[in-house]
């Protein structure tokens, strides 16, 4: 098995998150969804005091050629007020097709779940889309439980300044 | 109608924020889940640097007599990757019974997608239990979309534990 590398994203993998967000994208069925340039990736992952935070998976090579990205994830804290604390929340998790079965994606899982320890997090939390079956076998495997009685509600940004003029 | 007014809540709401923690969970159907107590929200909300914000609706009186708090919210603000721009994210609303009719909710809810757009949020999101066809019809009156396609999924602090463990 190649050895894999989970670290801390830097500016100079604002390309290669711009294009996981594109790739994940098009898996979720909504290509023209990604709006995000990379000039929105540095100002919000990699400015002064983030709220949002990337972590690369790469493939160490056994030659001494250079390791290459293979996945990642973006996550931020959530908050909950039955328990009065922070939570992980997990935005993104995407791993390359070519890279899949190496273990990579589950690295990342618990990566993240180590992050919200250190945190003292009282959860670890995502969304899924309902017909992505393999990632919800995935996800209960790792010990995590659908919260099927929550309905997430949303108003876009013409939404938003239509309420807020009405 | 009574005078509404709207401020960022001060640690010295520590307690009714508590108290309408617990009474949107027993009307949740879910009065044991409370598990934060007063020094819970006072490290939270009103540390140095907090990554959740409550605001508070109070009743102004036409005495003279002191204003009276009838809601809260509870936020944050949450990541879109296909924005590469953050949102708002609602965790709590809530107005006690006896002040419900008054447009606390809605007051509470506008201030907040102002609070959006002051921070250049792409989103304002929330989630809502299904069987709160109130909550629901008052959502999408105001402008707010499902996200039916997406389910939650959730470890809490014993799953998260065991993941990391295993």
């Amino acid at each position: 098995m190649p050895t894999l590398n989970i670290r801390e994203a830097t500016p100079n993998d604002a390309g290669v998150i711009l294009q996981f967000i594109t790739e994940l994208a098009i898996y979720e069925r909504e290509p023209e969804a990604v709006l995000a340039d990379e000039t929105h990736i540095q100002s919000t992952l990699f400015c002064d005091s983030p709220k949002a935070f990337a972590l690369i998976c790469e493939q160490l090579s056994d030659d001494g050629s250079p390791s290459s990205a293979i996945g990642f994830a973006i996550y931020f804290f959530n908050y909950s007020t039955w328990l009065g604390k922070h939570g992980l929340y997990l935005e993104d998790l995407y791993v390359t097709p070519e890279a899949r079965g190496l273990g990579a994606g589950k690295s990342l899982l618990k990566r993240l779940a180590q992050i919200a320890l250190d945190n003292d997090c009282g959860r670890y939390e995502w969304n899924v889309l309902h017909w992505n079956t393999p990632a919800i076998e995935f996800y209960e495997a790792c010990g995590a439980k659908p919260l099927s009685e929550w309905v997430g509600y949303r108003m876009d940004r013409e939404a938003i300044e239509a309420f807020v003029s009405s």
